[in-house]
Formats: C-alpha cells, structure tokens, sequence
C-alpha cells in the first residue's frame, strides 16, 4: 500500500502544482514499488528533427521520481529535487511515452531514484535518469 | 560574430521547435562566446512551495546550450543533447530567470556546455549545470 | 559469447593499462549481457569514518562499463569515457564491493552503461552509475 | 582564512584517509576561496592510448572538493561525497594535473563544488566535475 492514496497524489498536484498540469502527465501506477507514468504526446513537445525535446522528458523523470518518493513517505509535498541527470539512448518519435521510477534509496534526508522511459511501441529505452531528492526534516518520523 | 544571426536562430525555433515556446524563452545574448536566455516568470512554472519547479530551469538550460553551440556552429538543428546533469543550488522564486551558457569544450562530434542559472534579483545561482551535445556528422566542416 | 575473450581483455588490461593493476580489479563475468568486477578490498582505500573512498568505488564502475562494451565490441582499447555520473547510496565497510555493469545503449559512436555496486554481504547497493564511452570511429564495422 | 589550516587538512588526510596517499595529491591552495590541488604524473596512471585514466581525474576532483569544503567549513572528515558528475573535455597526457574546486553551494546539510582540471601546459581544460557532499548533522554550528 502507498503511503498516501493515488487520488491524494493527483489532488496535491492539481492544487499545489501548476507545472505538472503542464504536460498532461498521467499516473498509471502509484505504489510502493515505485510509480509509472505517462507523457501524453502533443505537437507542443517536439524538437527539431520531429522527436520528443529532451527537456519534456526531463519533466516526466522528475515528475516520475516525484510519485515514487510520496508513494513511499507521504504528503511531503516539499521535497525538492537536489541533483537530476538523464542520459539519452534513443530518439522518442511521435507517441507517448512512459516512465517507471522506482527508488534506489531512502534516507531520512535523501533520497534517490532512477527511471526508464521508453517510448509506446519501441522495446528499448529512449532515457534513463537518476535524480536525487531531499527531504525537509520536518517530515522525518 | 555568431555562426548564424540571432534572428535565424528564433526563426528556427519558431519553425521547427514548438516546445521552444511553450516556456517563451527570450534569447538575450547570442555570440560566440555563448549565449544567455530569460525565462519568463509565469505562474504555471511553480511546484509546491510557491518556487519556479525544477524543469522549468532544466527546459532553460538545455535550450540555452542549444543557442550557445548553434551560435557557434551554425545552423545544425539535429544537434541533440545526450545527457545533461542539473544541480540545484537555492530555491527560485516567483521572478524570471536568467541563464548564462558557455561551451566547456567544442569537438567534431561533442560539445559540452555549462550553464548557471541566477533568479533576478538574487545574487547566488539558482542552479548549474552541464549539457553534452552530439553533433551530427553531416554537420561536420 | 563475448566478441574478445576475457584473457584477451585480461591481457589488454596488463599489457596497456597499468591504471587497472592500481586496485586489483577481478573481472567474474565477462559476456554479451555485462560484466562483473570485484574490487578486493585492502586498507589503502579507506576514507575518514573507515569506509570505503568513493573514487575507489568511481574508478571501479569505469572499469566495470570498460569491460561490459569490450565484450560487446571487442578489442577496442581507445573507447574512453565521456562522461560518468555516480551515486552513493550506502557506505561500503571494509570488504571486497562487486559491480554488475550492462549496457544501456550501444550506438555507432557512443555506449552509455549503467553499474550497481554492492558491498559483499550487504543486500542494498552501495553506488550506482552511469557511464558514457565514446566508441572511435576506426572501430565502427 | 580557511577554518582550518593547510597542515591540519594533511595532518588529517595523513592519519585517517590512506586513500589520499595513494595518487600523492600535493595541496597547492587552501583557502576560502576554494582549493588548488596537483596529481602529480606517475605511469601507474596511464591508460589504453598513453593518457590518464578517467578515474585518477575522478578521484582528483573529488578530493578537491573535499578540501575546499574542509577549508570553509573546518575539520569535519566525515562530510562524505553524495554524487558527482564528470565530463570529460580533452585528454591529459604523461604531465601533472591541476584541479581547482570552489563551493557553488554551502548549505547547513548539503555542499555543491564544481572543479576545473587542466593538464600542465594546455590551456584548454582536461575535464569539469560537478560534486555534492553530505555536511553531518553534527558539525551544524
């Protein structure tokens, strides 16, 4: 079981979080495994070339990691990304894409994930990311 | 001098690049010891805390690579990033943002970037980072 | 079946590479899905607190990638790095650490490895990397 | 003034961090400002190609960081390295390097340095290294 329920999650964000409104990310699985979710393609995210621009799946990533970790240790919605680099692996084309995080750590004051994102209908990775976060102290139990 | 105008580089985003608008990113400086790009304050850039999220400079410093190396090089859309590491040095407020890119290195087939990103008005950097950049063989001179 | 054996890669390493002798790196698996390499552990690298140096633990990840391609790609001895980011997740006490490096892509041009390093007798990774190698181009067949 | 001196940070790295000994890292500059320290050339240091391997500029950099840290924050040894990030520029030949490190960020529990290593005789840089350390609790004045 999560920490704090998917319908929870998706509340924070839409009252707390203008930016994840931003690119339609949508939470497929939430729990205390990790979390998966989707980038909805839209014409507004491609880059020269006709691919997915990087940058939006930086956000997915983040975002991702972001679920994950309040998967595990609740409405903290202020824990921050600290660190976050992504290696690219192949050009995402026109569709979705989905990312699955789950957390390599959790301390009582950092934590880290890493998440694969692979493009709909492609069998390899288009990124990989890890990101670290931290949590405040006041949500250490 | 820069490889190519300023008013080439936005005429290419505008045209092929659609996700260079969803920020509205204004390029300030362009030339060939690098380049510096705002990002507008709007209120759909913040994440829980009332800070501009994390995606939002990551969207910036990459598109500020971008600018810096076409800058440089010319015009190369299908330069692309291969991986990009963001540190998060204080918190932004709600004000825009100013990015300062530079290239670390130029090779034929790589370039490496570094970006500091600095909220105005405030005097430490909001974030760092660095960005390698594949350049396509076509592109080679 | 590796595209070089491992006592052609052993011997690369002796014949040309004093750096790898510097820490007794054992390769324990060497085939097309990655590598294996313990580093055995000896007081030289300890670090105040008694654990573990990280840069061991960086140079050990390197080395771990280095081998995962050469068995992918053969007897390329001038693929070098580019880049490598790790993360520490737990200290490593005083006993031998295994990595387990696989590829994450392998380009023309670039190959990015990921690593998961465990101290022996811990059940949680102790590091975790990614790596890119830049392949040259007299060895793309 | 660093807040501790020069001989207190070798006297420390001497008696509790074998690992230092090991590349003969020699401590050029020691002060609030950051920390200039030379790994001096040895042949156990090359690799494939005649150059410097990757990780001796890795665990350069890291003890880079570490000083320039210890230099501000005085005699705190186990502030422990939490990521890093390196990217490599142009290749280091049979000379001595130079690093210099400086604090992007000093917080109350997370430190930033980046660090810029140049061989002896070049003007353009060898490598560029991003590094977060862990600052403990207990050494919060």
């Amino acid at each position: 079981m999560p920490a704090m329920s998917l319908a929870e999650f998706e509340a924070l964000c839409r009252d707390e979080a203008p930016f994840c409104e931003l690119f339609g990310f949508r939470v497929e699985r939430f729990d205390e495994t990790g979390a998966v979710v989707r980038l909805p393609f839209a014409p507004a995210l491609i880059r020269p070339g006709g691919t997915i621009a990087g940058p939006a799946l930086m956000a997915l990533a983040d975002f991702a990691v972001y679920a994950a970790l309040l998967a595990r240790i609740g409405r903290v919605p202020l824990a921050v990304t600290t660190g976050l680099t992504i290696n690219f692996l192949r050009k995402a084309g026109a569709v979705d894409v989905l990312a699955e995080a789950r957390l390599l750590k959790l301390g009582r004051r950092l934590a880290v994930g890493e998440v694969t994102m692979t493009a709909v209908g492609d069998d390899q990775p288009a990124a990989h990311v890890t990101a670290t976060y931290a949590i405040p102290s006041s949500a250490v139990s």
